[in-house]
């Protein structure tokens, strides 16, 4: 069970600690205090941790200090959409809004090589209105012998050059807790000239003990990537382990499953799954058609197969999207062959754009069936009464 | 190797019987001859199975009669694209054409039940401008004790319901060779008041034997469904059978793949193949988001996961959607968790049309960008002698 | 809900007159008569189909006639294990037991190419002391232009050989109902040389009218293989099929399952599926390493993977072995690669013997833990009474 | 390339520095040195990394203090199985041989619960005369608010009970680096009453990062379990990892594969691939039942199908077993379903041992046939010469 308390509450003041006094005494239960501090006020809640069943929900919600109450199901306590659950699905970072009712790209290269390569794709976002980009400086690679990324010492240049185009938000793959501070004391010595978004692979989606650590800090949203040989579930409930130790700021990536039904695309394509993880938990989704997809192979009308299946992420509903590019894929030191060219991203941009409208188009169009089939058994039910005397 | 001889060919002249006879004399290679009655024009195609690889194209193109030649490789020879192979990627069937670049919509009963559904369901379609229809009379599961359809007793009424109300084209699952006697004789008694598209469910996609009866009539286009275990290449291959038997009025359906990665959709939705299948083939493509998704829950904006995956089929260029319907889920004999109310078929289509506008925008998108890059290239070509010189 | 009646009830007499009429009486049940002549006695079963919660076991069993009553559960009602349920767990074919208590292997050619290998093959079989053979007259092939078998062409010869040299059951997969009298015509021609059991392989294990056909027929035994892409469930529900339409004889076939987590191998093993198996039904089980593991790599021991496969499954308890053999592999038409030289026969079937004998070892084994632990149990019972007065 | 030094050179001498020197100017190629303290000798290693394509294998073997050289491929270079490759297939860990020829036995408590329970476990297992255990102290669990093991706190008394009853080694899970510190402390702390085998989860299979600092330490041995969602060739180089960055004390655990297909089994049992690995590479290889087979079900027999997979993996040559025991199943914290009772650990116990047995029986009938086919050969060879003379 969660109380969501009256924004700005004193965590000093008496009211606040009667309620927690009072709270300490319910039996069998733990308390975990959660806050978040938004640019004009701070929001604190409550987790009333254990058999909560006997907790009557309006004896909470008439306690002093208390402003909602949910109660959550024992699927995703945090992350998790419950009954009568209005908390946000949204959050903001470095001014950019992310949420299940947005869309950010993040084009970048998956692997930084060079300065002049970082360079020229800040450019080209820039150029082409981007404030977000990706940007690989950690790299998990199935051989001990493959590459590994250029790993911090990569960082203040890119982080510089970040700054220098615009860009407010990065994402980076960590695939250890060590790599935090690294980025941290990076952006400190570049004079904070950009935001990082942390993200997750598909490898590490169970890998608990990051999982705690990342979840713990609160300076940088996380991405959390689906894991390839787990069920949704499962990689719904590694989001969890994020959330239950207080960050919240959590988005969800999908980027397909390893399996040989899925060729000759790389992996296969789960975009199908948007509209779940929207329906199970508060988290925006993020596609990744790059690795989902993994090749340049195209369809008769030209349209590349990895443009499809971002098309077809955003016409149902994905707020985020991840895609690699490079300036030359032939000479990227990792997956060169599914990098889009830089001279293709104001094609990929409409194309995304196109797909955005028609996903904009579709809701409109549902909540007007929605508001006739309201209307309609409002209708009926005003008749009924005359009818039935 | 194909050789598509000039259109209306006598097959009793002379410079038919030259071809062949001259053929015939190829070391090694067998002959297959496929002709095809359109309205206007009769196409022949001669197949040359065996070891083409002495045989020359230009040799076989200068031969009279002979009017193109495409030499195939070793996979899908029939239905595949091959290099500078220009064979139609449509056909027509009862007036309606079905192609790589049209949109059919197929709503109708997964079983039918009663007359007055079938009647319900068909005046519903009418009401909605379609004129095709899915009806299952045949219905293959998993117990022997489940209800198995009502087959021949119900094809009467089912063809004169679609007659009745306009509907020309009928997609109906046949499990055995038997039933393709059965749906021409129910036809004819009912005056062939409508045309039957055959349906191969996912069990029977390697059922060659019954792919082959099928393969060998050339009444009824065939819709093939991909098989759920194996490779989109295996279930493209069983496409084979039915084109190497004569019947090229193939369209190839997705319908998603069994994994309980999939979950909690009934299966894994595989409609990023899409493209695929259109760039190794020239078959249309066909989704049927109702097996693929399996219930009808809904995203957060109020937005069924079925038509969301609809949307992304449509969005990819997909061809054809075969989609369930009832009067009364709760009552169908079949799969009732997933079908449509009969009133939502015009948000259906609504929402299907956004999607096939914004697969036609990414499509002129997509060609405007070719040109712009051809034209940049053809610049750069005329300036390097210049440049050179 | 099953009715066994006494052995040898003569249908034409009274007893049984009065049963069926009673039988008749109930209310929302359906009777299906199945019977069964063996060497000594003729088998009598009567199926009560419908809802039969209301009917008394009890009351069953007192009517004149009946000898037993099952009460299926809903799975797998005819092959099914169900609570109380002695029904037999084996059948007799050409003086051939096959039981889940018995261990059969069926060596040969996975496809029959020429009358010289099939005779060499039958030779070595009899040599070895073996009296099953297999050999592939008809093959489904993922294209339609790859080898298809001989089919009814090589049957004569096939039947003659296994004749001449004392082979009693040939296992031969059929992929059409037509094969059943290609097979029966020229068993009649050859003067019943041999016996056949009909395979039914993996990719028509849901091709239910086929299924249908076989299970109407009771002159053949059937061999029913898993399908590759359902789970084990679907396909004992396939088996039912046969079952339901009144051939009992059935072997259920594991053949292990598609899927590149199964690399390097063919197929994922799934021998682990054995004990499953006989614990859900009564039918004997079949393993296939040949197609399971589809190559010749050895471990450091200089062992087959092969070899170990079918090892794993018969120390698991596997009551039938269908095993690739060629005289010279590399000329094999199908399937070359995962078969076993002749000469590699005698420490085959040595090596299955040692672990048959591992397996009744076990068995013996668990049977003494089991005595020992029931007489524990019954000595703290008598000392109970004792202490606790 | 890997150079093997001649036992027990001294890195301080001459001979070694001229070495080093020499090979430190090969072009391109960087050496990485590993050095392996025996109970009676050194083992040095060198590895060239690089382009050693023309580096000639005799030239390197010429040089002085070089006793072999070992050709590696691209895959798993030094866990790897390479041509003419001699080196050990087997180590030693505190007194206890893991080898490719060896079977140990590791039954315990999955999650260590309480005192009495690790106490009652050890004293079991002594009294079956085992030396090894499986004791669980970091769980890995699917959701955050789930049991999560006892961590740091039980390691003193499981350490403790341990020596207390004899048992050399215990397999334990980490799940994070810092936990080898905290193992280290603890077993300082009891006087090293006993030794410690790491054991990396499905998991962390690719948690890269958590590899390379478990192959840094060479005070454990490590048991590295299969990914469940990635082929075993991308696990075998997760092994190389552990292997590149110096400990090459590792087994290789299956544990089988996460897919509805294994049902009813909680995962589909992979022991198949005993013979791969051992092919592979030169791990040995270990089998974990209890988290294949997930459940207590059993076979018509009455032995349960965790008996069962266990046979089958020890009769391919399986090395280690690993295996779930609990004193009350039903009040285990972790997978208590899946557990074995103590009473039954004599007969399992027994069991293997048959399986153990006929394994070996094979392996001697294996080299009997190869023995027989090489003298055959060998006769063909020297009939030859006077044959064609």
């Amino acid at each position: 069970m969660i109380l969501i308390l009256t924004p700005n509450i004193n965590h000093e003041g008496e009211a606040y600690r009667h309620l927690l006094a009072h709270l300490s005494r319910l039996p069998n239960i733990q308390l975990r205090v959660h806050r978040e501090q938004g640019a004009e006020r701070a929001l604190t809640e409550i987790y009333l941790i254990g058999n909560t069943s006997s907790v009557s929900v309006d004896e909470m919600k008439s306690l002093p200090g208390v402003e909602r109450v949910v109660r959550v199901s024992e699927e995703y306590r945090v992350i998790g959409r419950h009954k009568g659950d209005d908390r946000a699905a949204h959050f903001e970072y470095q001014g950019v809004r992310f949420g299940q009712d947005t869309l950010n790209v993040f084009a970048g290269l998956c692997a930084v090589d060079t300065l002049e390569n970082v360079e020229q794709m800040m450019r080209s976002l820039q150029e082409n209105l981007q404030v977000c980009a990706r940007m690989g400086a950690y790299k998990p690679r199935t051989s001990p012998y493959s590459f590994q990324g250029h790993g911090r010492k990569c960082l203040p240049y890119v982080f510089e050059m970040a700054g220098k185009y615009g860009i407010k938000v990065i994402a980076m793959e960590i695939t250890h807790e060590s790599h935090i501070a690294e980025i941290q004391e990076a952006l400190r010595e570049t004079g904070n000239a950009t935001g990082v978004m942390l993200q997750i692979g598909t490898r590490n989606t169970q890998n608990f003990e990051m999982l705690k650590k990342v979840g713990r800090q609160q300076d940088f949203p996380v991405l959390l990537k689906r894991g390839f040989g787990i069920t949704l579930d499962e990689s719904l409930h590694a989001a969890e382990y994020l959330a239950s130790e207080g960050n919240h700021k959590i988005i969800f990536g999908l980027r397909g499953i390893k399996t040989n039904l899925g060729d000759p695309h790389r992996n296969f394509v789960d975009f199908a799954h948007v509209p779940v993880v929207k329906r199970l938990t508060r988290m925006p989704v993020c596609i990744d058609p790059s690795h989902a997809i993994g090749s340049r192979s195209r369809g008769p009308e030209g349209i590349l197969d990895l443009m499809h299946a971002t098309a077809q992420g955003v016409i149902a509903g994905a707020n985020m999207v991840l895609v690699d590019f490079h300036p030359e894929p032939d000479r990227a030191l990792v997956d060169g062959p599914q990098a889009l060219l830089l001279k293709e991203l104001p094609h990929f941009l409409e194309d995304v754009q196109i797909a955005r409208e028609a996903y904009e188009k579709r809701q409109a169009l549902a909540e007007r069936y929605i508001a006739m089939s309201s209307e309609r058994e409002e209708k009926v039910l005003k008749l009924q009464p005359a009818d039935t005397i």
